[in-house]
């Protein structure tokens, strides 16, 4: 689901993209729910909001879903010990403010007539508010406000039998972007949407299947990467009576070529990942280089702006010669805290998290290397705390181009208009804004070639880049179905806790 | 729910019967939710688990649902300020340990095409599994293990239009005994079941309708009594579009003869409330009068076992000559406190919430006057202690008949085999049981005639008396519809929280 | 030590008023804290804001101390396994909401050079603040606002060598009252002081010495009641090394006639303790007897104000042989709920705790009986609920006399001024307040003859009465030495938690 | 004061020293509570457990001590209300688990005869218990287990009369280590030790003196640093009557030389902070240069472990010419997450924290540089977990010397014979229990060059480096004194909560 940013939010993270999800799923291991929390705590930069498992124990379901972090909940016994099974799944949550309620936080669960099912979602539906009203309509009764219920009910009201048919009959109704995983009483399923926006790998460990958003997922249970599930792709697991897992692959819909979103690269996934086949480290390090062929400057020393623009920066540092600096210190105890702090507080904005290396800034020419800029807000302050510091020149370059348009697909944006890149006619104007000395973006091709290693091609783009480019990979059928002034107010009901 | 009571639980509350809920409903009022958290209190004693309060604020509905008391959570500003609006509802409720969870609070809420309606019912369903495994059938998402949850999926289903047809067309199904309240965008709607086994009245405040499960919750808040709502009959309270507000009462089905649940008179209701006409503190007297006729004792001291017995013991004791004294003190301060006691603690049972006046029991001939018999674990420890404390005689006189069946009409009961009147062969037995010097129940004419003024019709029984007599005024229909040795799981999930 | 009442907080326990402090010490016992906790509990009455327990275990001492009642927290495994050793003391304590901080909460603990001590005090030093400036002047660091803590200075600057002897080296300085108990790694003491205004008891279980503050502590143990620890008398209790028991009895001071606080026969003590040989249950009884001779009315039925006035009731009722009814009901659901409550509820006053019985009060002539009147603020509700339900007449009787004067022996008095007794000319005008029909209270020798059977000796007052007379038993030499409009003060220091 | 780490705690923070605390007041500022709560967080990293501020509002004291982080309690409004006042102290504090108990965090309180004064400490007193023995032995009553309360009691114990002369006359007491910040009515006082092994900086913000642990806590809100108040030296600013603040400096003992921690440098100080005039960032980079000199090795990439290690890792691969990389990624959602893990996740040990980043290391000859290694523990995890991400070869490089020595001034080290240095007779046999192809350390010569310039001078070290070199800057009284085997047990007293 897309929730606008707000702007009166006092965000500490500052001026970033979030990203909603990250989802696990593990079958026929007896450590599953241990696992299963072990892979979302590496998944957790990808939802801090909320976390939820589901096991099933070959008897009964067992849930926990929970506000916080993986470590604060799952990591105890007293919780693992309530989630008994060899079979389990779950999913971490990003999500504003207003709407982190409990009955949002997933895996959502649904008993059928023919057994229960659990799923889990990272991405967005494009026709996710046109189904629920669909549902609503023919005597459906929704009780979260997340879009993925719609699946649930989209599965209960199947005429298939088996839950896995009932499954691939609902994904047949969804369009944007997904990657699901879902768990019955035998199975266990991945499936990736058409186009592939959203990452999902197939791993293994001990010969029981895994799916996860990322391979670091993997990495930290020591899981070997077996492959990408494909765009398109429905991976059945499901445990025979004999005790076997059979593994299945289903491709319901005509193959159109992958897109995975580019973002993951340029800010989501985590620089140990490798997604589609590519290190995100390296892709990073590569828009670094790229951006210092690009967009060149004389300058004493390279800076990072922590954390996601430090491979751009030892790439930047690499290929220009200037040494690669520390010169912004992140505070690592920001974390949680800070929730509604007064005004005064407020107002030190971006120094609770990060502060100027002063020995390493004072009287020198600053290259300060960032993965993106959304509104720019905070590029301004840490601009200005660069040169409080005593910098001579800064230098702003971006290791991603500019951002004009709205996602739809599991990305939380800012309205249009409050982006950057639309707020001032050209790139001069930016900056001054900003008060750097100077400005650049990595151009679409740069982009392009830092990750996939070829240009962009316009007739059939190798990714999604709708942000950049303004074009979308599938219909937006809500956004166009929607009347002019029509409230986003999802459901009537407004509950507390 | 019926729920079965657990042995192995520590019930400080000794050996009662439990009571599943309390319901309460205003339309119009400026302080809505301030008066029906106040109602909700007045009715504490029908269910101490959790509550819940739904109000609507003319756009949107809010809703508030806690584990614990109401004077908990619904009385501070912060909590009140989240329930804005003219129109409120709101249900306590009682439930055994393992299932109190967040999702079964009610008042419960569906979001339909025709608008939001919220729902709270007393009572129990004895087709409610039948009807829930129906609609998952045919594609219906349960989220509650609670069987209210079945009349929402019942509403949201009907074909009719209007939210007050849906909800005739829902009730239409149920068997068993329910004291609806309905909220929806318009209408504050009651609703009693054909035999009225729940209690529910109708009151006045500013001349703003209001449904409350006993007249004590009128009371609390200064409001009028206007009358009760009659079995079978629901009761629609309208805001119009002027501001006025119509009531319109309508009778589905062919009318019966009203039989009031013989046990709120016993133990349920609140003494200073009025049930179908009846005063309960005068009931209780009248029950301990003809019970001093029944079984006329010689003694020097009437005492009654705090607080249930002590009306009855009262009038046992004019009627009887007999001195009333208070030979127990109750412990005020039990509460919820002794959460998972020790091993140790919970040895002294008992002792924990009451203890004995020996000045007053010592060397006399004592006549404990209680309410009801369950398992007659606590009247073992009650008699052990007034011996301890010197008593030289120890009659008991219980001012209700020997229960020897199952309630499954909201009543939590223990298993017929643990009722002390089916574990013994005669009331001797018992007694030796019990460690009393002689023991004597009301006999079911004894307690009609207390009630009603006449004694049991046995054609056409005056009030619901399954529990003392077998016979059961609807149809069982999950129960005979129940495999042998199938599990009563509700649902496949067991969440924490 | 004595808060002052504060006007504007919300009492939802009306207009009474309020003891500090129960204590319990038990030596040898192998279930020590556990026995310890369950005579706290049977001692909540005297105190509900905070309780705590220490523990020696032969090596080292253990502390636990909460805010909250005995059985939210001592009661469950993991404390009590914090709580290990033969020797046990607790104390429980009620404060006023300003200042119930942890760092008050008893017993309260010294390392010594001899060894740790800790002591618990229920009562008031009229002296206290005077060696709180001493001590501190010579360099003490007091760490709590409670004037138990003086005694601990006391104790650790004594020239005395062994624990006991500065123990009665400390109590030498002290004024006022005080039911004392301290541990130290081999001995228990208890002591009272020379009026014995306060009450403390010497039990026994298993051979095991115990001292409690009431009887009722001992019975829900199953301890004997071996006799009073007299007035001036230091009982100490040591564990020899042989593992035998030791007690030894010293009254360090000229004896002088005890002279027990009328109070706690009026509405302290719990009705089943018997506290200086005389039953309270009894007492109360005989107040009423008393006042029915002394204050007849006509009228139809005698109702008690729930729960302190219902012995005295029972005793009107006999002796003037009016019916005896339940005409208020109280609700048992009030307990810590209600915290801050808005505005709106804070109106509805005592209705939250009370409601009428109306079926009992309507059209008839009602006595109302109350234990005492403070500031009569909360009587003025209840007849006027009496009246709402349809009382013909009202007549208040009350068991005690009226109240004039502070007390400074630890019980919340408000200002003088702020008492009914001294706000109106004469009982006509404060009936009038009030909206009676007729206002009387016992008298003074009615209230002497009750509780020890001879009128008042004005020469040598059998009991500590000033509230009533003026007749202070002890110097109050804080209250003489206190400079005009001098802040009341303690600590210069707000904490918060 | 010097806690023994526990070998069976689990520590995702690896195999870590752990400084105790850091200290921070202001005078004379209206925003003095919120000030004090940013330099706090600021100095995080100094301690994480507890944190507390105290100030004085022209009337009354304030304090508010939380466990847990700065950001969690002290930044939202209300908590900062309570707080009122022009004059602000307060104190993070870093304790292991079996300690952390509020009595015992800081600032503590003392209502002297001349008014209160509130102090905190960072840093141990060498002959803190000894000072205990003998206050208790004279009679006074410690509440804390922390040494810093001893400096109370002489303050109160102090025949001198203003609260700054009975500072000084207290701290002539002390040996060991402090940076010792007070508040009274009118001063705000900051104390660092004859060797100044602590830091403590003096600053400025609209002309009021703040005294600070570290430079970054300046930064933060703003404020010019002025100068590190010297070791040995006393300085009181003081609030005069008129308005104005009075500044001045005393030397209550002969000059030393001095000598600050070296460890400041090595790890614990922020990067981003001048500690006695030396940027920590740039000592650091410093350090990996003069570690490439001493140890050079051929290799692929240089790998710093996170945090601590990167800035000597820029420094190794500036002067190496190898390229940095970013080989292992920081999981930054550990924080006080995994409390009380189950055994299966403990035994994932690092990997919860840290994860190879497999596309740079596979293939490659690593050099990781790390900032100290205590026990060795973490490394051969670390070690593990980069060959099994495919490195060809493992060269381990160490930034500052072996550890042989516990520290007695605050730093919380482990029983010597758990240092890798005390476990195995050589280099090549640490190198063999790692695992590594090569282990080498920077020499302590070459640590003092990073740091000062200037070789070790062995007559007058210019540092303390005790743990490194054995010799102790002060007399070690409290350990000499210590009988064999007697138990380090401060208090008798185990209090929960």
């Amino acid at each position: 689901m897309v929730l606008p940013m707000q702007d009166d939010h006092f965000d500490i993270d500052g001026d970033t993209l979030h990203e909603e999800c990250g989802v696990f799923g593990i079958l026929g291991h007896p450590e599953a729910a241990t696992l299963t929390a072990l892979g979302l705590h590496a998944l957790q930069h990808r939802g801090q909001e909320a976390a939820g498992i589901v096991t099933f124990d070959g008897r009964q379901f067992h849930s926990e879903r929970q506000l916080g972090l993986v470590g604060d909940h799952y990591t105890n016994p007293a919780t693992l010990a309530r989630l008994p099974g060899h079979m389990a799944m779950g999913h971490v949550r990003y999500s504003t403010t207003g709407e982190t309620i409990l009955r949002n936080v997933q895996p959502l669960f649904a008993e059928l007539e023919v057994g229960g099912i659990a799923i889990a979602h990272n991405g967005n539906f494009t026709n996710g508010l046109t189904l629920r009203r669909q549902l609503i309509a023919s005597g459906a009764i929704c009780q979260s406000t997340s879009d993925t219920e719609v699946v649930l009910h989209l599965i209960a009201r199947s005429r298939r039998q088996s839950s896995s048919d009932r499954f691939l009959d609902a994904i047949g109704h969804l369009e944007g972007a997904y990657a699901l995983v879902a768990l019955t009483r035998t199975k266990l399923i991945g499936a990736r949407d058409p186009n592939g926006i959203r990452p999902l790998v197939l791993g293994e460990l001990d010969g029981k299947p895994i799916f996860a958003s990322e391979t670091c997922a993997l990495d930290i249970i020591g899981a070997k990467f077996v492959r990408d599930v494909e765009n398109g792709e429905v991976v059945i697991c499901e445990m025979q009576a004999n005790g076997e897992i059979t593994i299945e692959s289903i491709k319901p819909r005509v193959p159109v070529r992958e897109r995975v979103c580019l973002f993951e690269y340029v800010y989501f996934a985590r620089p140990d990942s490798v997604v589609a086949g590519r290190s995100v480290y390296g892709a990073r390090k590569r828009m670094g280089i790229n951006l210092a062929q690009e967009a060149p400057v004389e300058a004493d020393v390279v800076v990072p702006v922590p954390d996601g623009g430090t491979p751009a920066a030892i790439g930047y540092a690499q290929a220009s010669g200037i040494p690669f600096e520390l010169g912004i210190i992140r505070n690592h105890y920001v974390g949680r805290t800070f929730i509604e702090p007064t005004q005064s507080i407020r107002a030190f904005g971006v120094k609770l998290k990060h502060s100027a290396n002063r020995a390493e800034i004072a009287g020198k020419r600053v290259v300060l290397v960032d993965d993106s800029i959304v509104r720019g807000t905070t590029s301004v302050k840490i601009v200005q705390m660069i040169r409080e510091a005593g910098a001579k020149e800064v230098h702003i370059r971006v290791a991603s181009p500019m951002i004009y348009h709205s996602d739809y697909y599991g990305i939380d944006t800012p309205d249009p208009e409050k982006l950057l890149a639309n707020q001032y006619a050209d790139i001069e104007a930016m900056c001054r804004y900003i008060g750097a000395d100077s400005l650049q973006f990595l151009s679409i091709d740069g982009l392009y070639k830092a990750v996939g290693g070829e240009p962009r091609n316009p007739l059939a783009p190798q990714f999604t880049d709708h942000y950049f480019t303004g074009e979308y990979p599938t219909p937006l059928t809500d956004l166009n179905g929607r009347q002019k002034n029509e409230p986003k107010q999802i459901s009537l009901m407004r509950e507390a806790g």
